[in-house]
C-alpha cells in the first residue's frame, strides 16, 4: 500500500504524540515524587493537555488522610479542565478505598496504577478493599489500569 | 429486690454519669454543625474527657474530599489523647467509605451515627460500601452504632 510523504508525516506525528507520554512516562514521574518524599506513594493528575499537577505521601507530616492521591485531589481546582472525567489520576500504589472514593466523588475519568494493595499488603497493613470494588459501588464508570511499571513500584517499599 | 440508700445513690449517680452525655446528646451536636454548614453532614470528634472537635461538610467549598468526618479527622492533633483507639467519632450520616477508610486510618475506635448510607442514598449518589464492611476488611475492631437521632438526621436532607 502507497502512502504519499503528506500522510506518512502526519501518521509518524500522530503516532509520536499518542506514543509520546505513555502510562509508563507519568508512573515512573509518580516514582520519584514517591523517592523525593521518602515513602512508596507518589500521585499525578493529568488533564488532556498534558498539564499536572504532583503530590507524595506527606501522613508523618499532615496526618492519616494526607495519602498522596488525596493530596493531588485537593490541588485538583489548580487544573485546568471543564470535565472531570477527562481528568487521568496516575499512582504508584492502587489506590486504598479513602483514596479510591475520594476519586469517585471528585468525578476522575481514569486511573492509572504500578503496584497494588495486595502487593502493598507485604509490606504493610492495608484495606482490602481493591479500587474496582469501589467504583463497581459508585454511579460510575471509571476506567482502572494496573501494574503499569509495577516492580519498580514494588522497589519502593525495600 | 431491696436496694439500701448508699447503693441507690451510687446506682443512680453511675447512671447520671453514664447518661450526662448520651450519644443522642452528641448526635444532636452534630445535626447542629450540619445546619449551620447548610449540608445534611456534621461531624465530632470526642476524646475521654469529653473534649472535642467540630466540623461540617465544605465540599462547596474545598472540593469533593471535605467530608464532615475528614474535615474533623484533618484536625485530630488539636484534640488531648495518647490512644487513638479511645476517641469517639459522631456523625449526622454513617461515613462514606472514603471517611470510613480515613477513620480506619488514624485509628479512630468508635464511630456512632444517625442516618445511614442507605438513607441518604434516597437522596442522593452514594457509594455503596458500608462502614461495617470498611472495618471487615482491616485489621482494626471499630465499635459502630448507628441509627442514634436517625428521624432527626433523616430531616436534615430535606
Amino acid at each position: 500500500m502507497h502512502i504519499n510523504a503528506y500522510a506518512d508525516k502526519y501518521i509518524i506525528e500522530h503516532i509520536l504524540f499518542m506514543k509520546e507520554k505513555p502510562h509508563s512516562f507519568w508512573i515512573q514521574k509518580a516514582i520519584a515524587l514517591a523517592k523525593q518524599g521518602q515513602t512508596p506513594f507518589g500521585a499525578l493528575l493529568v488533564n488532556t493537555k498534558d498539564e499536572f499537577i504532583t503530590a507524595y505521601n506527606t501522613t508523618k507530616l499532615n496526618g492519616p488522610t494526607a495519602h498522596a492521591e488525596m493530596n493531588v485531589i485537593r490541588q485538583m481546582h489548580l487544573l485546568d479542565y471543564t470535565e472531570t472525567k477527562t481528568l487521568r489520576l496516575y499512582t504508584s500504589v492502587e489506590p486504598c478505598p479513602m483514596c479510591m472514593s475520594a476519586i469517585v466523588w471528585a468525578g476522575i475519568g481514569s486511573v492509572i496504577y504500578g503496584a497494588s494493595i495486595d502487593d502493598a499488603a507485604k509490606y504493610g497493613k492495608q484495606i482490602h478493599v481493591n479500587s474496582s470494588e469501589i467504583v463497581s459501588k459508585s454511579w460510575l464508570s471509571i476506567q482502572i489500569i494496573h501494574h503499569i511499571e509495577r516492580s519498580l513500584c514494588l522497589e519502593l517499599f525495600e
